[in-house]
């Protein structure tokens, strides 16, 4: 046995069966520890709590396993996990997952799961979120499973070199149909969305958020495409939201001037 | 007086005087439409509602403007003004703010201010955040508003070309003081987590968020450095987050295959 040190986290809390399988395949590259949310905290994006106070309670929920429920966001957790449990003791892998649904695409910005894998590489840590396309609680994390520990061995090994964080999505497929890893670009997709309203016992209305994922970005180098034809995405990731192709064309906006100095 | 259509969003709520000010400078543009956070929501990031339904109440805030209260996060508010308030109305441009603190370098990433100009974008629409570095509930915004009316006029008439949003951080200094604005990319600087840790009366521990802001980007094009020389930074922004250098060393993942296929 390695001695790897692996912290797992993810947004849908401590008894998703998605995270119970993380932590079984971390569990055979090395020693973990457990931070999640202690409710479901998807579509929470980088939310952090300022306002309220945290909580953590030391669980028993794996064998064998350090855990801690959180009463915060995922962002919440890896900063508690870095910050007041593990404090000096280095980690050598943060995953984040497995994600009941997908985070392809620009479900990377709403996705708790994949904000608690950005903020664990803001915090020094190299970091993996994983997500599977099955959106079910009973979801089959099986055939993802052999996929996921080699990615992460490799991880392990050869680092992620001056990548942040990998954002892979699985496709939901049984093993023999998944082709194999397709390293790609965020595709430039997003949702249609749709309220469904309706009115309370008083008279009130109210929304549902609802909606449809729309990829227009035809590219076959991107995360939709790779999913769509039955490859693992990986796309490295970071948190810089810079669009510099705009730089030079917008620097038009330097010749503003207060009026009084016009 | 122009036709243009500008709607005025916010993270602090509708009685946020940054909110009353970007309110003022709109009206002087044209037709405002207002749709606010009924609580304050500084760090909810790009935090979305799922599991709870959403309310939204019209309110009699600012003179002859036309003003809704959203019971959610900053991106919801954005939502429900798309999809539910001006379903075919068209708008011209959606700002954001004007915050009380600053979205510079990586508080975009938190920001509930900024995910709502990034939502809007994602919506279609030119969008602006606006922030002023002074975190006080009653900071002067009086020196930002010329430069603010400047910027969304240019915006206004010439667009955002093929940028999805701005993000647009304003010293804290008298108007006399203002050099001007600098165009320029995101630093990359991070917050250095710091926990309070304190007891319930039922002796159960707890913690409070805290931090410090730290740069050690020291590239003269960034956001941070415009601000700390007295320039109103203005980054051009996105949504993808994808790391492009990375993807040509991280291509060796596709060697991964499944266990049974080698």
């Amino acid at each position: 046995m390695s001695s790897f040190k692996i912290l797992v986290t993810n947004d849908d809390g401590m008894a998703a069966p998605g995270l119970r399988a993380l932590v079984e395949v971390a569990k055979e590259l090395g020693e973990v520890i457990v931070v999640a949310p202690n409710s479901p905290q998807s579509g929470q994006g980088h939310a952090i709590t300022i306002s309220d106070p945290l909580r953590l309670f030391s669980v028993d929920a794996f064998e064998g396993v350090e855990a801690y429920e959180c009463s915060g966001t995922p962002v919440d957790c890896v900063k508690l996990a870095k910050h007041v449990i593990l404090k000096d003791r280095e980690i050598d892998l943060c995953v984040s997952g497995i994600n009941h649904g997908s985070n392809a695409s620009i479900n990377i910005i709403y996705s708790g799961t994949l904000s608690a894998a950005m903020e664990a590489s803001l915090e020094g840590m190299t970091s993996i979120g994983f997500s599977l396309l099955d959106y079910s609680w009973d979801a089959d994390f099986g055939p993802a499973k052999p996929f996921i520990r080699q990615i992460m061995e490799h991880v392990l090994e050869n680092g992620l070199l001056k990548c942040q964080l990998l954002n892979v999505n699985i496709p939901k497929l049984p093993a023999e149909e998944i082709k194999g890893v397709k390293v790609c670009r965020q595709a430039d997709a997003r949702w249609q969305e749709n309220f469904v309203e309706a009115t309370d016992p008083r008279g009130q209305k109210y929304y549902w958020l609802t909606g449809e994922f729309k990829n227009d970005d035809l590219g076959q180098d991107t995360d939709i495409w790779a999913l769509e034809n039955g490859y693992i995405s990986v796309v490295p990731s970071g948190h810089d939201l810079t669009n510099y192709e705009a730089i030079p064309p917008m620097k038009v906006l330097e010749q503003i001037t207060l009026p009084q100095k016009i």
